[in-house]
């Protein structure tokens, strides 16, 4: 496995990523998407370490996809949810970060409602000098790391199975569209893509994607533009990401109603064959609301969707995240 | 093991089940209680694989038990109820079963308040040529086949157990007591026992036993009788089955009172040894309302009741099973 | 390991621990503590066997640290929480035990919020002639065996790391504050300290302390005193346990405010460096209400907090009790 090259310790944000590692995170999730492909599809990598799922913030998918990537590299896992925890008792998320490291975890994939929680909680492990791995695996509205990585996954291995790279994305139209305002996805779709050379559009009502968006371009090898209608955002695209819209905000007035949003900015068969690519793909970070940011039929049309290719990508991009933070510890 | 047999790839409904099925399933549970026995209760069969608990209805003992198989069988285990689920996020239950698909999961173990979603879940499998194996742990009132397979296991195992075998309970007597109508225990079970031979005979009060259950026993090897009251259920009966009563149909006044039903039809020792042959067994699918279904000293009364042992059957026979579908995939 | 003379079946209370038993504790969690210090933390002592966490009352770190210490004996675990469980509908907590020793489990740690529940289960365990051992991890305000254990190894090991024994604790002054008349952890610490020869000073305001803690003193090695204020307890104390608040009985009235409780009983820097000896340590079982036992700072402190150090050990001596009472059905 390539990870000599490897030193970054915790996974917070890809605002800082490099393209070497890019490069080395595609590369060793190919090799895992190799392992994946066998009859037994496990690896004694992580065996007798520890990952510990912190989810402070409920979630199906992506905890699943971390347990599983996990028991793969055959690691222990324990699995922490607010519902049964000590929040409610007065101890501090802090605290409860401090007794899984007493107890020996290795590497912490934390959940939570707020921005900058894993990294409060990853600079305070620093400052202890101890040697556990903080992974974010989504804080507010910040960014969500793990699912940037997967999205670029699937992008690259579909252009080259191989060998996926950061360069096969270069000069590509990719468009964003969604609720960009609320969505910490978006945020680190929009390192990941920008660091590529393509060319990045995003779209959305002109309350979910304020000006301020276009800072995120800056000094970025590829190009970011906004735009508030979804046209001009699908022609000629190479790919189009949609963004889940959360119910609970449309419901207060920030969001038009659901019907209303998917005539404006609804992904459906007619609108991608009628302005992108011949062979436009749609990508989905799931669970979808059906007929809302996408039409169903679309949803489940093999020829656009890779919203399955997503969630098996996820697996193996975060057996090769665990494995490279975790490798320091085990090599 | 005997499973170049099998070719059933889903466990949805007993209906159409085959004796040669119903014979392989235990022989094969037979050879998982003997690895039981041993002081390492694990085979390696299924290392590598995932078996995943979708259980979008609590349940303790079923979840539980199908965990235990999965894990003694080598297998990793992931385990989803709804209350921390997407579902409430509006996704579609299909689509969280395929995001499990995606993630790489071999069978799915599905339990849901509606009767047939397996079924359905199991058909869009196939449709998409994808090689999971679905094994129905209950849905709504329509059938619960691993609860009636180990019924089957722990009777014929009582009567030979070494050869556990269908042809044992031929000419046996069986008494089906309880909410037959709201209860999938009692339908699996009807198709499980009327393809042994055996007289099975159901015995409920009118509002819980419609006549259209008479249907169940059409060109069946055994004989079904239908019995409104309890004395010609028990009359003579080798076994004696009983079912949970659901507390929240009493308040609904669909059933009479815990009291006035015990009074009826409760499981009582002298009602037992006064009606019944005499090494008559009584068994109850868990949890019990003790004093309500069985006296609570006839419960605990092992002379009498199968109920532990059913839960001890319970994991050979979810070990079998997991394994027959599971095999194609190892072998 | 040192298990040859380790006769107890079941781990309910310390009250009838003998010396000897506390010392081949103390001896067999550090040697799993040298293992958890290895690349690969684990061994095969407990393979194939079930360990089933059956938390009635919810619990994160207790729960974690049992899961984690069967895990790294390689043991299977199975999780019941009661909120997913058939208590609500009508089973008994008993049948529930019993449906969990059906399936197979070896070892129950089982919490409940009424004192005597575990001892109640295994007394039915031992009629019924089954070799399932039971670990009581918390019962009502009765006692919590593994947290005094673990506090008696983390006292025991920072006096003498490579042979911890009950003895090094021969005539320091102890001093346990806090809520002691509603803590299982104060009364299973009472029943360990008073048996190494130590002075232990009991602290707390009138309420919450009764005069008959005095009878838990007699005919024990040690000496039990008690006091309604903190300073006498403190006066050159070599070590300070801390108990948890609770604040649901604050706003009953029971306690006095956090802030007041603070005032007059909680734990600071200048308290310990005014009063106790110069090398104090401060526990706490935790979660800690921070600047209501103990001063938000202090807590952190690692020169006077020992409650990082209570969480690993935790780890060591619940694998130490698991692979004792486990050992007999392996070996």
């Amino acid at each position: 496995m390539p990870a000599n090259s490897w030193t970054r310790h915790h996974i917070l944000s890809l605002a800082d990523f490099t393209n070497c590692e890019y490069d080395t995170v595609l590369r060793t999730a190919a090799s895992f998407q190799e392992v994946l492909s066998r009859r037994t599809k496990k690896v004694p990598t992580l065996q007798g370490q520890v990952v510990a799922n912190l989810f402070f913030e409920p979630s199906t998918r992506t905890r699943s996809s971390f347990e599983l990537a996990a028991k793969r590299l055959s690691a222990d896992t324990l699995n922490f949810t607010s519902a049964t925890s000590s929040i409610t008792k007065g101890e501090t998320i802090l605290d409860t970060a401090k007794t899984y490291l007493a107890m020996g975890t290795d590497i912490m994939v934390i959940r939570h409602r707020e921005a900058g929680v894993p990294s409060a909680i990853a600079s305070e492990m620093d400052r202890l000098g101890v040697k556990v791995s903080v992974l974010n695996a989504g804080d507010g509205q910040h960014e969500h790391p793990s699912q940037a990585l997967l999205d670029l996954f699937t992008l690259c291995t579909l252009l080259d199975p191989a060998h996926p790279r950061l360069e096969l994305l270069k000069d590509k139209k990719i468009a964003i569209v969604g609720d960009i305002l609320h969505s910490r996805v978006a945020r680190s779709n929009i390192w990941s893509l920008t660091a590529t050379g393509a060319e990045v559009h995003l779209a959305a009502p002109p309350t979910l994607l304020p000006k301020l968006f276009a800072d995120y371009g800056k000094n970025r090898p590829g190009k970011l533009f906004l735009h508030w209608q979804l046209e001009p955002a699908l022609e000629n695209a190479d790919f189009v990401m949609t963004l889940r819209l959360q119910k609970e905000r449309m419901s207060a007035n920030l969001l038009p109603s659901g019907r209303e949003y998917h005539r404006l900015f609804g992904i459906t068969r007619s609108r991608l064959q009628r302005l992108c690519k011949p062979h436009v793909k749609v990508l989905h970070p799931g669970p979808v609301n059906r007929g809302v940011e996408i039409s169903s039929d679309l949803m489940d049309d093999p020829e656009f969707s890779l919203i399955q290719t997503q969630v098996t990508s996820g697996v193996a991009v975060r057996m090769a995240l665990l494995y490279l933070i975790g490798s320091g510890k085990t090599a």
